[in-house]
């Protein structure tokens, strides 16, 4: 499954067709969550990352929503290669003045619970509200996306959905209340999975997504054994079913809930979902799954989500 | 003269009412150019800008313009601590996805200048183009903005009012083609300042900004003893000659040249264009300049760029 195929990574793809790689940089561009560089005193770990189109699409509405996942969405890239972080860098641009307070509050709330740090930043103002923030972690023996084999096990961190009950609040009136979606960067799992996982990527955009994505790289499939039911939060359980919809949307749609999945001979304490498999092919619950055309789904809806639902619908029918 | 009577410095200051600082970091908020973090193997630098309202207000049109000064803002807060750049984290919300390849090459060429690399980045979509860059670097021995005294010389690594021009271009109709306005980082400057500087900063909010936020963070004076006319780049003066302006302009306006301000006892090389004093007043050409008012015109003016250039005008008048 070329890696190309995906709208996403035909966009990064363009970036380095007209930019050269640091000598010293240890992974490629789509090699690992966070970009990989020895420094004089060991291996550090950098990633940037942009909240705006969760603001944009009305999912944050509250400041402190804006300032935590501002916060978590790049800590949790730090996470994934099993980082130490040493503290963040925020660009925030305002559309609303007042929002500032409660978004320096969410960003102290993930900065609490993640024991780290603001360094600093910078404050822009402007027609629509935004965050950057670029998260800086020493990684001794950083994790990458690449390296699992078939027959290694499927691990997960936590259960999966909650991103997905967060964007059908908007998109369904589901009644999930937007404070509730504070997810952790799993910090602490990252680090303990040092030299136990043979693979590992966040799922900031879906479950599904984050397989298809490790597949392209590994050149390897996945066989996913656990039924979708247990792999979901039990709001997004309830989700399904008032709603009516199959319990693969959640694990499909692209607004993740930031657990890991990695992939290794054992882990202990986790218990195993599936089976890296040689066959390039995804499959959840025996059925298999056209994750290219999920994926591609969003680029190809232009912005529109009530009908990226529907291609989804389409997609999982 | 309070910090904070300053917008701007207003507005960081409310971050920090909420955000508790990392117990190793060097810096206070605005004590340095960059955020200073000791690392197991020494001194790190690290800042993040945005680049959004130059683009919003049409002085950046091109896209290569976007890539180099995206590139550039952060760099130039690398030279102005003295730093060696390890590389950049680039976030950019593209509004025409035709950009990225201009943009891509604009941040190609400023780091071939800067002899540096994109080491990763994250790219989305939305209603207004910007770019926002995080600079790491590393400062063995980190200038920073405090530590100048009366009596000390005052330096700055170049001619100055290019800024200004691009900026005139826009408002003024003053032909100056945006392509000319490729400011570089001055990187080499920086590092050659190490244990020479008693202060730096760079101008990237313009001169005078520059020296009343020295002012303000040392508790001193400047007395700017050369031309304001002998500061300036040939077509900055060519500016202000065919629009009758003052030539303190192009010194007042915001959209600096990121050359670096600098204090020193000596600096071997670079003419001095005045001293440090103990009376807390800005004094350009024998005149004192209410330099927090000059700063404050482009918050107080609510985004209407002809209502700056007035207001400018009346303070220098």
């Amino acid at each position: 499954m070329p890696l190309n195929d995906i709208v996403e990574n035909a966009c990064l793809q363009r970036w380095w067709d007209n930019l050269r790689r640091h000598p010293q940089q240890r992974n490629t561009p789509q090699e690992a969550d966070c970009e990989l560089i020895a420094l004089p005193g060991g291996m550090a770990a950098f990633t940037i990352d942009t909240v705006a189109e969760e603001c944009a699409a009305g999912f944050y509405t509250e400041p402190e929503t804006i300032g935590w996942m501002g916060a978590t969405v790049s800590l949790s890239d730090l996470a994934a290669v099993g980082a130490e972080p040493v503290g963040l860098l925020v660009a925030v641009t305002l559309s609303d003045p007042s929002a500032q307070e409660g978004i320096a509050r969410g960003l102290a709330s993930a900065c609490r619970a993640a024991r780290t740090w603001v360094l600093g930043g910078d404050t822009n103002f402007g027609a629509a509200t935004s965050i950057t923030c670029a998260a800086i972690g020493l990684a001794p023996e950083p994790l990458t996306r690449v390296g699992c084999h078939p027959g290694d096990g499927v691990f997960v961190t936590g259960k999966m959905g909650l991103g997905a009950c967060c964007a059908a609040r908007v998109l369904l009136g589901f009644p999930f209340p937007e404070a509730e979606f504070r997810p952790a960067a799993r910090l602490a799992e990252g680090r303990q999975l040092r030299g136990i996982a043979t693979s590992c990527m966040d799922t900031s955009d879906g479950f599904l997504a984050t397989l298809d994505q490790l597949a392209r790289l590994n050149g390897v499939g996945f066989e996913i054994s656990t039924a979708a039911e247990e792999l979901l939060d039990p709001r997004a359980l309830e989700l399904c079913r008032t709603h009516g919809l199959s319990t693969l949307l959640p694990l499909a749609q692209q607004h993740g809930e930031f657990e890991l999945v990695f992939t290794a001979g054992e882990a202990p304490g986790y218990p195993c979902i599936g089976r890296v498999t040689a066959d390039p092919d995804i499959r959840v619950g025996g059925r298999s799954l056209n994750t290219g055309a999920i994926r591609n789904a969003m680029p190809e809806s232009a912005g529109d989500l009530q009908r990226y639902l529907r291609r989804l619908g389409e997609l999982l029918r």
